[in-house]
């Protein structure tokens, strides 16, 4: 085959990534990992108007100091000083998202008991054994050992600062130090409950271990202020909580700890003498930012207005529960009263149903996403998870009508004993 | 002041960030970390038009397994065997960029000699003393330390192979091991400099060291096959050199060293005992992709036939050099020919003009911008580094007569004794 040839059977193989297609363009999304990272409107539309698609290196171009963060215009300075002002702490980075934001904040633990030779502290980062996979996985990078603290188990999955306390004490006797970081989700991802991080904060405060609340779901959800939880340090996700694109998220630390996490570089090259003035070891140097830097500024205003109305999404919310609860056997796992967006449902009804639908647990997802719902897991249909936030009212009823409709559908088709309301 | 007066003063405030412009919209961008990032009008166009700037998880509708480089719909998994193919590896996975390519290649190999005892390689990269700074950022990150081979100085800063191999036998009879990597940056972005990467890559081979090539500036610009370079890992920056959003960049690397660079989580957690299946720790357990790497995607057929025709970019980057050397004194530094759409020039004659104007060294990118052209770094009149890379002709010319306006303007003014075309 000529080179000619070849090149254009390439070409016509590569035309295929020319032409992909958001299928969900229109549909009304209930994903929980998405619905707080929803860009309005406004936003999208000036990123297009201003033409910040039109490069990569977006934010750059005014870069006098070679560290975004330090960058003026665009205002991005200014802008983390606000977003550390909003979530309670002294600075805030911008980083690669929530994940790369623990990341520099546990390297920076590792780092800080090494060099005072472990005296008081000791390798473990002390979670909830319901935290994020990225909070172990970020553990397992630097390489601290996670310890975690029991949840009270079916239905409820509730953390409580009391086994902190006892899990400090249980570390404390074995290893004759402290744990080297408390790190607590302040939502969980898996129930949306919300963890008792200010009474944990006061533990770890009396104890003297740094602190860390883990806000990727709340951060722009609800009114959060680090310093009132006793935290040294808050982690964001702008994509996930920030009406942000990905992947962005932000560290929020105190002056104190701001030195540490964000020192620079110390490497002098040997031979070409190169020093790296204003490049942070612990973000790879700069967190560059790009166009989802630019998303999360404006989207600012929007998001510090929205935390105002929480009281009002999480009332929407509630009945959404109880709604949806009317559904024989469907419950909410996890606490109730409710206190996030987050939810999780048992769905006794749509697993009887799976078992008898030749689409098996899938049935549940693709009937969504036929009436223009999508963010269901697909395959699950025993448990499903869920976020109504951000959608209005009459968007929220749709949800609840969809599934309701389902439910008759196949209760009928199936001929089950399960009563749809 | 009563809460709601102080949320209206905060909102005043807050709408400066929504109303923040791209003051280079319009502008010609010449800044060599911007040029390879250009985003064809198509690509942006098409994430308007799918609504892909809608929601900032926006390619994880359809993730089944947690991990977005598995995605198929859109279909990222065949791009990165696509990517992989493009540039002569086996495996590709995308990264939060090329710094956190090289981040997770560094750490494997740190562990590999951990694990390994060390026996027959030390902690040490080896790298060209002009390699880019997130190199050396990323090893301090993973505690190897950095070796560095000298080039050769003014005027022509070339690397040579023939220092690798001197490097790695002084290492050997120093430490009596060799190195752990060697690293060398493809093209470097200090003088634009094509590294003899083919002949460093044959001497490690013959050392049994493993080989990375950082290709930031050349994958997606020039055509490179990482195999054909005797190299185990490549790395490449979509946002610099793949018409993408920031940040994004690949991981390339054999179907051998894939399976240690993107091994899964092997953390159990203890109590809860979860395992984090999918989850690649060297990746932050995922590295999300979003915006960036869709307009990777779209971008892709157009950045693979570009690199068809860089024999025609690299005419048009040596006429502009013929063209900006008629100015009295100013010379290109580096490999001449040159190989490489980063151009640094030495500029006396607007060097001469900085000490007599009231903008000091700031008013060459202060001119240049006024005329329409961005991405001179502020401040430099001595030396400058520029990119011509996918300009039209005209555009070129235009970047030309500016340089040479400017000098005329000046040289007339302070009464200069400098000849301009």
């Amino acid at each position: 085959m000529g080179d000619v040839e070849s090149a254009m059977i390439k070409t016509n193989r590569l035309q295929r990534y020319c032409e992909i297609k958001n299928r969900y363009k229109e549909a009304i999304i209930v994903n929980p990992i998405m619905t707080g990272g929803l860009i309005p409107k406004e936003t999208w539309e000036k990123l297009v108007e201003e033409k910040w698609l039109s490069v990569g290196y977006s934010i750059c171009f005014d870069c006098i100091e070679g560290q975004s963060s330090l960058v003026s215009k665009p205002p991005v300075r200014d802008f983390l000083s606000e977003v550390a002002e909003f979530l309670g702490g002294d600075i805030a980075y911008h980083t690669f998202g929530c994940r790369a934001a623990q990341f520099a904040i546990m390297r920076t633990i590792s780092n800080y008991i090494r060099e005072r030779g472990a005296k008081d502290h000791t390798n473990i980062v002390l979670a909830d054994s319901l935290c994020h996979y990225t909070t172990a996985i970020t553990a397992e990078m630097v390489g601290l050992r996670l310890a975690e603290t029991p949840h009270s188990g079916y239905p409820e999955y509730k953390i409580s600062a009391e086994e902190f306390h006892r899990k400090i004490e249980e570390i404390k006797s074995e290893t004759g130090k402290l744990p080297g970081l408390v790190a607590v989700t302040h939502v969980e991802p898996y129930h949306g409950n919300m963890n008792p991080v200010k009474e944990i904060g006061k533990i770890a405060e009396e104890y003297g271990i740094p602190y860390l609340v883990n806000g990727a779901y709340t951060a722009g959800i609800i009114h959060l202020n680090m310093k009132s939880l006793h935290a040294d340090f808050l982690t964001a996700s702008a994509h996930k909580s920030m009406a942000s694109l990905a992947p962005l998220g932000f560290l929020v630390t105190s002056r104190e700890w701001a030195k540490r996490v964000f020192e620079e570089s110390k490497v002098k090259t040997k031979l070409s003498e190169r020093l790296f003035k204003n490049k942070v070891p612990n973000l790879f140097g700069c967190s560059i930012g790009g166009i989802p830097l630019i998303s999360a500024m404006y989207s600012f205003l929007h998001v510090v207005k929205r935390v105002y109305g929480w009281e009002e999404e999480l009332e929407k919310t509630r009945w959404f529960i109880r709604e949806v609860e009317k559904m024989d056997g469907v419950h909410l796992i996890g606490e109730d009263p409710h206190n996030h967006h987050l939810l999780h449902f048992e769905t006794p009804i749509f697993w009887e149903i799976s078992k008898h639908h030749r689409r098996k647990g899938f049935f549940l997802a693709e009937e969504m996403i036929k009436r223009g719902i999508v963010g269901l897991q697909r395959g699950l249909s025993r448990h499903i998870k869920l976020s109504l936030y951000g959608l209005e009212r009459d968007q929220i009823e749709k949800v609840r009508d969809a599934f309701f409709e389902i439910a008759e559908k196949y209760v009928k088709k199936f001929n089950l004993d399960y009563s749809v309301p």
